[in-house]
Order: C-alpha cells, then sequence, then structure tokens
C-alpha cells in the first residue's frame, strides 16, 4: 500500500543516546547522552523511558513547543507491552496512538501520522521511538550480566531515544510518500541473525514501493535500511539482484553507520527501533537541510519474533517499511 | 484529539471464541467457536494466531472478498511483541499496521482505519483482536496449572478473535466520530483491580468526547465501555458524576455481558482487546441492523501494564480510546 503526499513536512528532530552510542562514530551529531545506562532511573526499563521522555522534551524545545500544542503522539518500543511509550505518555499527556513493529516503528509512526496530516485531520504531531540494550537483552536474550556469547551475525540494540516533529506548515524537508509492507517470512529461526531474516521483507518492500510509485532505484539519491547488520546488507544486496534485478549501489545500513564495527564490540551492527531515526536525525537529516543529500528512501526493518515464539522453534516473520522523504528546493 | 467522518462505513464483522465464551450469555451470537483451548494448535499462543485467522477469513467470506482486494490489515493483542497478529499476518499477506493499546486496541485499530477511509487514502481495511485465556494468564500472571487464586476485582481474558471490516462505500452502519485518548495513571498498583486503574481513563475520553463534538451524553442511545468488570463499571458511573456532572444511564460494559457473572466463574467479568469486539460485533452491530439501537459510543479501556513494571512496583497507565457509530437510515 503506497501513499503519496502534498502537505506534509520535517520540522524538528531530537536525539538522546547512551554511552556507547555517543562514543561511536556519530558522537558530535546527537543532542544528548547518558554516560550512565540507568541515566539516573532505577531500572532499564525506566531508564528507556527516561530516554524516550527527554527526547519528546528536547525535540519541543527545539521547535518552541508546548506539550498542549501537540495533536498526538505516535510512539512504540520494544519492551513487552510497549511500556516505555506507555509509562512516558503517562507524564506527557498527549494523545497517544501506540504502536509495535519492532525495529520498522519509526517509519510505520511517520507513515500513520502523515496520513493524518496529509488531509489536514491533525496540524502536527510527534513520532517517538526507543529501546535500551540491557533491557533488550534481559527480555529477549540473557541478562547481561550472564556474559553469554553471540554469534557473530548478531546485532546489538541501539541504546537511545529518537523523536521527530511532524507538520502541514511547510518546511525545508517533505514526507513525500510512503509503502506499507507485508510480513514475509523465508524460514529462519535464528534469532542471533535477524538481518538474515529481515533481508527478504526489506527487499519485498523497495520493490514495491519503486513498482507503486514507477521510480527507477536511483531516483533516491540514498537508500537506508535500518537494521540489517554487515550480513543482511550483504543478503539484502544480493537477493535486490537476484529476485528483481536491482543493483543497490547510493544503498546503506544504518546498524552499520551507529557503530565503529572495527573497535566497538557490537558483532554485526546495530539495531532496535532507535537505530535508523538516531543515524537519519542526527545525521542525514542535516544533509538534507544543508542539501547535500535531496531524496532519500528510510526502510524500517523489523524482525517481529518474541521470546516465547523462539522457544517454539517458529520461524522469524518480518516485516519492512519505507518511507520517501524529499528537499522542498523550490520554497527556500 | 476527536475526528468527524462523512465518508466511513462498517461493511462485516466477524466473531469466533473458545469454550467457555461459547457457554456464555451471547452463545447463539457468534460465527464460530472452538470447544478446546488449543483450537488445533500445540499452544496458546498458536491458537489464539489461528482465531485471529479465523475471524480474518470469516469476514472475507462473509463479505465476498478475497484477500488481495484488501488495502490493509490493522490488528493488535495481549501477547508480547503482538505477535498473534504478526504470525497471523505472514500467513494472510496483507499489508499491516500493528498497534499495541492493550484492550483499547479495537477502538484505535478503528480510529487509524477510519482516518485514512475518510480522505479516501484507501478504501476498505480490516480491523482485527485477539486474545487467550491461558497465553494472557501464562504471561502476565502464573500458568493456569498453577492454580493461584484471585481477587473478586480480577478479570478473565476472553478467549477469542474478532474482525470487522470497514469500506468507503455507503453501508448500514457509518463511523461517525472518534477520539484518541491520553494515557491516565491515577496511582492504582494493583494489577488484579485493572477496573479501577482504568475507569478514570474511561471517564477522561468520555468527557473529552462530548466537549469536542458539543454533545449531551444522551445523545447516545448506548454508551459501552471495554472492560471495566462491575467494579469498575461502578467506579466509573460515580466518577462521571463527582468529577463532570454526568449521569451514565443508557451505559453497559462489555465484560460484564459476555459471561454469566452468576454462573460463570470469571470473578468481575471479562477483559483482553477481544472482549468488546466480541460483543459489539455479535450482539450489538445486529441490533443496530435492525434499527434497535441508532447511535452507540464504544469506549475501548486498556490497561498499559506489564508484568515486569508490576514487579518493580510501578502503578498501572491506563488509556482509553472512543468511537461513534451510528444507522445511517436516510439511505436504506
Amino acid at each position: 500500500m503506497t501513499f503519496k503526499y502534498e502537505n506534509v513536512f520535517l520540522s524538528n528532530v531530537s536525539t538522546i543516546v547512551g554511552p556507547l552510542e555517543s562514543k561511536g562514530p556519530l558522537s558530535r551529531y546527537y543532542d544528548m547522552h547518558y554516560d550512565n545506562l540507568y541515566c539516573g532511573m532505577n531500572t532499564w526499563e525506566q531508564a528507556e523511558c527516561r530516554m524516550l521522555i527527554d527526547s519528546v522534551n528536547m525535540v519541543l524545545y527545539k521547535a518552541n513547543k508546548l506539550r498542549n500544542e501537540i495533536n498526538l503522539h505516535i510512539s512504540g518500543d520494544l519492551l513487552n507491552q510497549i511500556v516505555s511509550t506507555n509509562y512516558a505518555s503517562a507524564s506527557l499527556g498527549i494523545p497517544l496512538i501506540g504502536i509495535y513493529s519492532a525495529c520498522s516503528t519509526s517509519v510505520l509512526g511517520m507513515i500513520i501520522g502523515s496520513n493524518m496530516l496529509d488531509k489536514n485531520q491533525i496540524s502536527n504531531c510527534l513520532v517517538s521511538t526507543s529501546s535500551h540494550n540491557n533491557g533488550a537483552e534481559k527480555q529477549f536474550r540473557q541478562p547481561v550480566e550472564y556474559g553469554g556469547p553471540k554469534k557473530k551475525t548478531s546485532t546489538f540494540t541501539t541504546t537511545g531515544a529518537a523523536s521527530l516533529l511532524l507538520t502541514n506548515k511547510k518546511d525545508k524537508v517533505r514526507i513525500e510518500s510512503a509503502t506499507i509492507g507485508n510480513v514475509v517470512d523465508l524460514g529462519i529461526r535464528d534469532s542471533q541473525n535477524m538481518g538474515a531474516a529481515m533481508a527478504p521483507s526489506a527487499a519485498s518492500t523497495i520493490f514495491k514501493h519503486l513498482k507503486e510509485t514507477k521510480r527507477e532505484i536511483n531516483y533516491y539519491d540514498l537508500i537506508l535500511t535500518g537494521d540489517l547488520g554487515i550480513y543482511g546488507k550483504k543478503i539484502l544486496k544480493e537477493y535486490m539482484k537476484l529476485e528483481y534485478n536491482i543493483e543497490l549501489n547510493n544503498y546503506d545500513d544504518t546498524a552499520c553507520m551507529i557503530y565503529d564495527l572495527d573497535k566497538q564490540a557490537v558483532n554485526a551492527g546495530g539495531s532496535g527501533p532507535s537505530c535508523l531515526p538516531l543515524v537519519f536525525n542526527s545525521y542525514i537529516y542535516p544533509k538534507m537541510l544543508n542539501k547535500e543529500i535531496k531524496r532519500v528512501l528510510l526502510v524500517a526493518t523489523g524482525a517481529l519474533l518474541s521470546s516465547t515464539m523462539v522457544n517454539q522453534k517458529l520461524t522469524i516473520p518480518s516485516i519492512s517499511h519505507a518511507i520517501s522523504l524529499e528537499v522542498t528546493d523550490d520554497i527556500f
């Protein structure tokens, strides 16, 4: 399902990260970081909640808006019952749409908001996501303190939160179109190789987006997937070539950008719903404002497993959602 | 945030229930039931997934539609990472928006779909929810086999799945308006008294809906909350009177309708995201088709806790979303 928009603009962004991310290659681009994984709270879950609230406050501050001027908050995270979102929302007091689409949550949120904005059903909305490495490890795998070994195909859940403000008031970057993905399951069972599980869903959504917008792949200056990691990225490129005869050239994966894969012990790269928006908001969006990059397709990729289903030896379904952003050079 | 719609219609509904529900007072109104909680599958989670798929197939069959004629599926459930939805979607193959709003999921899904339909961004969508008593007990409390005693204020997660088809093609019942709720947290910590946690959020959303539509409470023939249960229902009536001076008369709660509270051992009533849509789809919607009831406000109530947050002794935030349906007697 592909939507075209005329009337949706990206007005402001924010990024809050944890200690490891703040030492990564994008260090200087983040708005704020915590030196401690607890972020001044008592538990990992409450720390994630803290960062999510920070990211909302930060984007509101930058946009010079009060909470009661915001029509809607669309948010999601990885924790069971998306509690970071729900507990943050109790103190934010903005009408909430809670969504779950694993690591593709950020783009799904942008799509739901863009559809409402394009037809003036709302005049602005916040879209947020968060994740916390230790919270995710404890929930999906083993507490970090157990020191369990990891496969080199595993990814490292990013600690951070990112928010962005969408409006129907003209601005320098606009949301141009978007494609909602289908769930794809090609039979991968290894939860330490989620890049392999997600790559076919990314391919399916990119292909669908190009087909439904009648575009060639080189229409975009940059195609950015979420968290395939180094192995998943390679699979996606090969799969696109073999399955659809499409060469992915102007392409990168935010899992491979957020950490220094040679020096930081993250195996195949970053992951988590905050990975893509942290890289986009901090590093790519400013390049769009400077007109270094004019057309970007964000393809957020989500592995829809739970530890319950992994324990039942089921395969891992995945979904990817895509959104196209472009510089509105005609008006500035 | 309240939306008004001109162009959104309820075209078809389906209901699938488990053994206990099929012996309840609405027995004769459901489309299908399973006599066994496994529904022919190996686990509770897979059983829930099975019912969700059944409910989609049933509504498509009634509507004489193929899956590839459906633009969008909006769905959510209670399980961690909404796996019933995500695993069902892998076999359904319809573009998916996954949402989480606990037991208020059904109405949130209807709102997201209605916003897109009203402006012809899509021409139809399916909205589904599911829940499974044993799956929910295992995840949120203790496996049923442990036989732990329950407080009389506790509710019983309904086993079932419900789907409905929304379109922008004129039909006998239309979606007239909707209100997205805020998260409310008045400090309840007892996860066996979710009615008390959710009642203030239901009150807040009903009040906001009436204010933003400039309506009196008696505009509606029936106001139906989701799963407050007998104690939460009483709290809501008292709270509405005390806080807003509003008398809730034409009012009921689906938690109190889905089971025989005198004969079935469910304590304060039903709950779960499927509770409200099972009652509405099977019992209230036919009354609207017969014009026995013309204007209904559905107020789905969700307790946004997780067992992790309950173990951390945190309070229980809640959210309620409201949607107004009315008989379109001018055209039939």
